[in-house]
């Protein structure tokens, strides 16, 4: 019983890593669609995105299994949750790569991003990309789980993103309203995507220790 | 056991509908707080919502609990498992009235709304406090469960938004670029609180029937 425990909460992890590894490429072409304005790709990810919905779905399905059948306690019952609470986050991961794709597609045949800013967004989409990059590793092997690590860089990211903000709306803005609105909206979709990768693997630690992270 | 555990989950869904309580008061207040620049509201309720991540915090432990010591399954297991989602999503609505509330921090001692969109910002705020009234209401009885009915009200919230959106980047706009983007911000708080009531209601309905409802 409880060897076939770990085998299917094996599986389900890896459900759980490939559902990261979805979110990552997506938010990783969202952004190169953005940048470049290539509306096809951006097209794609929309398209993409009900994918990482069903992977959702299959997830819950296979944690409710798992507790309706196995009836897990303690860490095993810490364990579990955390799938579902994860899978929900990723969830949303992909949900907000495609807000950035359909910010591309919404520009298009424009570019939305200014020259001046294009260095200081492809940051932001790479190291947001790159966590959740670091989180999917961590979903493989929760034991090397990096909570603090990503904490760390969300910090990054925040002050990024910070600047973002006053560069946009500073007096000398040369770029008008709509895009600006557009920028700002822009840059809280990767700002949340990074909070997302913080909050999963706070909880992957708190699984594998008992104990909820200090935020 | 089973009385007990039916015992419990009312427990824990009176938990539950407190925090949508919470939410509710949260979002209201945050508005007002907007709208009449009173920065010493908007303090608190930044202030309150520690209370609501700790609300969540206590949910979870409940729904950990049920889960090990009574093993429920089919209904009884989705209707634990829709409460953890449900606490989740409150809690999020909790960070958005905080972020509304922000919102009117930052911006005093000025007020952010410019007199001609104070009616329909003040439209938005009513409009999805009153959606998580509704779902306190659904979360005591989940019988009455309204998903559709939320829905309904959800694309009024996003028609709305939609046209907040038109005005704030038109190009007669006169306010400058950085209320701009707050008010860009602020509409997308409002949108994203009102879809947190939608997906809660729509987990309740899956809780009672079985079935996920379509999107």
């Amino acid at each position: 019983m409880r060897a076939e425990f770990h085998t299917q909460l094996a599986e389900l992890r890896e459900q759980l890593a490939e559902m990261c590894d979805l979110a990552v490429a997506a938010l990783r072409s969202a952004g190169k669609a953005v940048l470049q304005g290539d509306v096809e790709l951006a097209r794609q990810v929309l398209a993409a995105d009900a994918e990482l919905d069903r992977a959702r779905d299959r997830c819950e399905e296979s944690a409710q299994q798992l507790l309706a059948l196995q009836a897990p306690v303690a860490r095993d019952l810490r364990l579990v949750l955390t799938a579902l609470y994860c899978a929900n986050k990723l969830e949303r991961m992909g949900d907000l790569a495609a807000h950035v794709a359909d910010t591309a597609r919404l520009a298009y045949p424009d570019r939305l991003v200014p020259a001046e800013l294009e260095g200081e967004f492809a940051e932001l989409g790479r190291i947001a990309a790159d966590m959740a990059q670091r989180l999917a590793g961590f979903i493989r092997d929760p034991e090397r789980c990096c909570f603090a690590e990503l904490e760390e860089t969300d910090r990054a990211v925040d002050a990024l993103h910070a600047d973002l903000m006053r560069t946009i709306t500073a007096d000398h803005w040369a770029h008008g309203v709509a895009t600006a609105t557009s920028l700002a909206l822009l840059g809280r979709y990767y700002e949340r995507f990074a909070d997302q990768t913080v909050s999963a693997a706070r909880r992957l630690d708190f699984a594998v220790t008992g104990e909820i992270p200090a935020a």
